[in-house]
């Protein structure tokens, strides 16, 4: 059969799919319909005793209250249960990649590179930097540099770059980017660079950043290249009152993810106004289109190039932010943000609007964590259960059931009619 | 990263831990949280026209209600939808391990020995044996010898051994060891055995016993020793009036079943007053502490050893009993005499505390059945969802859902704040 034919240039060029991607996949139907994914940010949250109410629940969300009584819901399982994941694995999952398989993982280091919007070759490697402060001894006093602000970052990057051009890095071509506060992004290209290097940050003060250490022998090399860029990063900024020394973490390649593009033929717009979500949404090819950081910012843009994608992904980060500070005041003041603007999406009629998170973030945790999330479903066909709000005990008795997160892109795609019957 | 190196001493001495345990053992942190497992056997029940009412909903349970209003309630699947679990698949699912996976199968006979403390090599044989009858002409009369008492099989065994000492038994090493009523453990040691016996049981009176038949030709010549062995045993037995027949059932070797202490990093104590609980325990790697029978007798052996473990698994027999007896009264009685008592339990304070059963016996059932069991987790982060008694249609609308077994040490652990975030 035709459709069991996969692209070609998929199986030459990416690894093979997980067999769940591959049945979606040579299910795929070009249509016209439009999907949106709104993904709150941690958005699942906990009733405990001290806290009797979820976020979801506290909110008054009129507006989602009305769109549940038009929708089915359901829950997901990021991981697995019992697992919380990081933001990482958490999107994969929503985007249908099992994130428990090693050839998945996404390194911190190509994370922050891809959110700043960097190109990285399959070979390069990428880690994630911060600026910190050693007294005259070596040992580190701040691990951020007394949290140095943006602009500082970029003078201190701009001065590495300076410093470094000219230098015998042997054989490495190195770029420094400037990230947010004390957080900076080193990219490092050049012949058979191997990303399996120790972290350099010792993750207490006191002690002297850690030498670049191989974690196999196959980086030897690689790891004594990067040992010697660092003592010349660290000559250069010998004379910085605060910014002297340069920790390293996350030293890794990007995986070659199967790209959205590829597998479900849909032109995919990413509007995420913070580089990690920006990264993996890259990483799975995804276009990242540039946005601002509240909702209403990403209306905006959203609105703007609503005819150029099929595939909308939006994301909310406040939602996780007010959970990690346990502020169960402001997590529910963003939800009824986002509540007052639904309008506006709604407005643009996508054929699917599905809502959900990556994970719970729950107020009384301060922390990710593994609990399930709430998931709103929004089309034509969908099945209009018994739910009147959007929350987590209501979506815990939803027409969806519990799933698996990786499940949400066969069931978009099913209610966007881009899933051909299976077999006769 | 450190926390993807798997402890050496698993991957070179036991087999390799499935994806699921993989994946938990790599998050495992330690902590000083205790988490407690009350096994309530066979606790699930059935509604039916003429029991309109399951043994949880009959009881009068205060305790557990009043905690099921402070928990998550949910169920759980013992191995696969529409399987009966055994005993020994029951409470490996329980404790994590995929029950239909051929190296997990733990033979009756090895569980059998290791519930009498036996000390089985991993190249040794295990039987249950039971004392049986047979008349002038060879065939069975009683397969259980009138059920002897076991100070009459105490001194059976002690004959056998007396009798066995010196023969020539083709370099075999036996062992028989006495267990309740008519039932012993037939130990074997020596080169090369293999235990793929059939069992010797024919299951009905009136014919005899089976002769020791190899199911494939590797283990013939371990046959031909038990055979031997068997036809020296009877002539021992030859003069006895009740016991003149051995039936052995359920040759075994013991699996390598990866630990818990190795797997999740924790000191796990098990209080059961069953041998083939403890030996199910003990193949996992758990402390067997010696206690006696009832709810309250496992509790004074808790309470005294509560700072020893991080882990305790409580077994409770008698409500599976009286569930096989189709007795819905006693099995009622059972749960409220748990009741009665949980108040020491919980006074413990127990970080996590959860309680389920291995399977489903449902008294009209009078047998082990299919059946997902009743599942509650009280947690400092457990989601308070909207239940107030601990009985099956309330668990069915628990937030935790209708899960895997399997699933239940990932919850556990998470609850417990031993498990760290997956990814970045």
């Amino acid at each position: 059969m035709d459709d069991r034919n996969l692209d070609p240039r998929m199986t030459e060029t990416r690894r093979p799919m997980d067999a769940h991607q591959t049945l979606l996949s040579r299910l795929v139907k070009e249509t016209t319909s439009k999907i949106v994914l709104l993904v709150l940010d941690g958005v699942g949250d906990l009733r405990t005793a001290e806290q009797p109410q979820t976020a979801l629940e506290a909110a008054n969300l009129p507006n989602f209250d009305a769109l549940a009584k038009a929708s089915s819901l359901g829950r997901l399982v990021p991981v697995a249960t019992g697992i919380t994941p990081g933001s990482g694995p958490g999107h994969l999952a929503l985007f249908g990649y099992d994130p428990a398989l090693p050839e998945n993982d996404i390194g911190r280091g190509v994370l922050e590179a891809l959110g700043l919007g960097l190109s990285i070759g399959p070979q390069d490697v990428a880690a994630r930097g911060n600026f910190a402060t050693a007294d005259a001894d070596g040992l580190l006093t701040d691990r951020r540099a007394g949290r140095i602000t943006t602009s500082e970052c970029e003078r201190l990057s701009g001065r590495l770059r300076q410093g470094l051009a000219g230098q015998d890095l042997l054989g490495l071509d190195v770029e420094v980017h400037a990230g947010e506060g004390h957080r900076f992004v080193l990219l490092l290209r050049g012949n058979g660079l191997d990303a399996s290097i120790a972290d350099t940050d010792p993750q207490v003060t006191g002690k002297a950043p850690l030498t670049p250490r191989a974690k196999h022998p196959e980086a030897a090399q690689t790891a004594d290249k990067v040992a010697h860029l660092v003592s010349i990063m660290e000559a250069i900024l010998a004379d910085e009152p605060k910014a002297n020394r340069v920790l390293l973490r996350g030293f890794s390649k990007p995986p070659s993810l199967p790209s959205w593009g590829d597998l479900y033929k849909l032109r995919c717009g990413a509007f995420a106004g913070y580089p990690l979500y920006r990264g993996v949404a890259d990483a799975c090819g995804m276009e990242v289109v540039p946005c601002g950081k509240r909702f209403a910012d990403l209306l905006d843009v959203v609105e703007q190039r609503f005819d150029d994608f099929d595939f909308f992904f939006l994301h909310v980060k406040q939602t996780d932010a007010a959970g990690e500070d346990g502020d169960l005041a402001t997590k529910v003041a963003v939800l009824e943000e986002v509540d007052a603007d639904l309008h506006r999406l709604l407005a643009l009629g996508p054929d699917v609007l599905a809502v959900t998170g990556d994970h719970s973030t729950p107020a009384p945790m301060a922390a990710h964590s593994w609990h399930p999330v709430p998931l709103l479903l929004q089309a034509t066909h969908c099945f209009v259960d018994d739910c009147d709000a959007f929350d987590e005990s209501q979506a815990t008795r939803g027409t969806l059931g519990t799933l698996p997160a990786r499940d949400l892109v066969g069931l978009m795609l099913a209610h966007a009619d881009r899933l051909k019957k299976f077999g006769a």
